[in-house]
């Protein structure tokens, strides 16, 4: 024990795979593993299959490749949604964002990720061609392909990317509306969205 | 999914799973399940793997109720070690900061909690009966037990019931130092420890 910190090597390998989420460090890792020494055994058990079965059975939808149960997600399925407005998104947590708001009636397209130069992930890395197969199956009729991706360089640099491979095949492609936020005063603004905020101005509706 | 907030069930029984842990919020346990979605499959049965093996898997040092591996932990079966000084702490964790320290001889006995009305912890929940049976082995020796708990009203409570326990089984009980700490400023220091500070002064050793 004098050599090793932990007085046990079942606790250090557990401690060890908890802080390897992000953001848990050892000192979290180690107290959530004691918090699940304290629980019955089957409530330990539910938490490791319940994450289990995510990682062995989820799918993803055929469509617009986001996490579903089944081969087509539930989005993809329904019918009253605008199936030519295509709506591309880094991950799943964006549809989960988007969707919250209830302001959005089209599809979705989920690419899985960003294009990074450092972190080391290209376009070959994302669903990229999924989306220009989608559109290609769409072609005659008038399709809009909205980039939701953030405004960091990333979701630029992928946003230009995208744009390159889509507009080509004929469709429309807008991106989300930046300027202040609704309630926001001018004074705390920075001055890259006041700016933005004052070219991109819009018609006045009362 | 306009009605529910998951695409997925299994993303939800995994999150549901996940944020069940003490600050974890569902949030971040979403961001941790698609995290974890992310990592190959062996990662993920690695990580749950870990967590099922501890849970199943470990033993309580029969003499100290510390985790261990073994049937006795590596600290009390250190013959190296002074036997006949054992402190007395709530949980593994703080035998590894008192082990941290490198500053301690003697043995310990974790009381796996700590007693709390409100948390519906009384002393029969704690190891306190294995305690006194621990040092009515060691009666005709002397023994010394250091009660190392918190400074809080829970902690203050146990130690006074621990001492109520033990003191009459002839042993010396003793407690933390408590004071400012070590580089401290005066000026910053709160009152009430400050005021101990000047009660229990001790004997300036150049």
């Amino acid at each position: 024990m004098t050599n090793d910190k932990y007085p046990s090597r079942l606790l250090e390998n557990a401690v060890e795979a908890i802080s390897s989420l992000p953001g848990v460090g050892s000192r979290s890792a180690l107290r959530l593993a004691l918090h699940l020494l304290k629980q019955p055994r089957e409530n330990v058990h539910h938490f490791t299959q319940a994450i289990d079965r995510l990682a062995d059975e989820v799918k993803y939808c055929r469509e617009c490749m986001m996490l579903s149960d089944d081969e087509v997600c539930s989005i993809c399925s329904d019918m009253r949604r605008d199936h030519r407005l295509i709506c591309v998104v880094e991950s799943v947590r964006d549809v989960m964002s988007i969707e919250a708001t209830g302001q959005y009636n089209g599809v979705y397209h989920v690419l899985g990720g960003i294009i990074s130069p450092i972190g080391g992930v290209g376009p070959s890395d994302l669903t990229i061609r999924q989306l220009v197969e989608r559109l290609q199956k769409l072609s005659g009729e008038e399709v809009e392909v909205i980039l939701a991706l953030n405004g960091d360089v990333e979701g630029e640099t992928t946003a230009f990317y995208l744009y390159r491979q889509v507009a080509p095949l004929g469709v429309k492609v807008s991106t989300l509306a930046r300027g202040l936020g609704f309630g926001d005063d001018l004074e705390y603004a920075d001055s890259l969205t006041l700016g933005r905020s004052i070219v991109n101005r819009q018609l006045f509706k009362p």
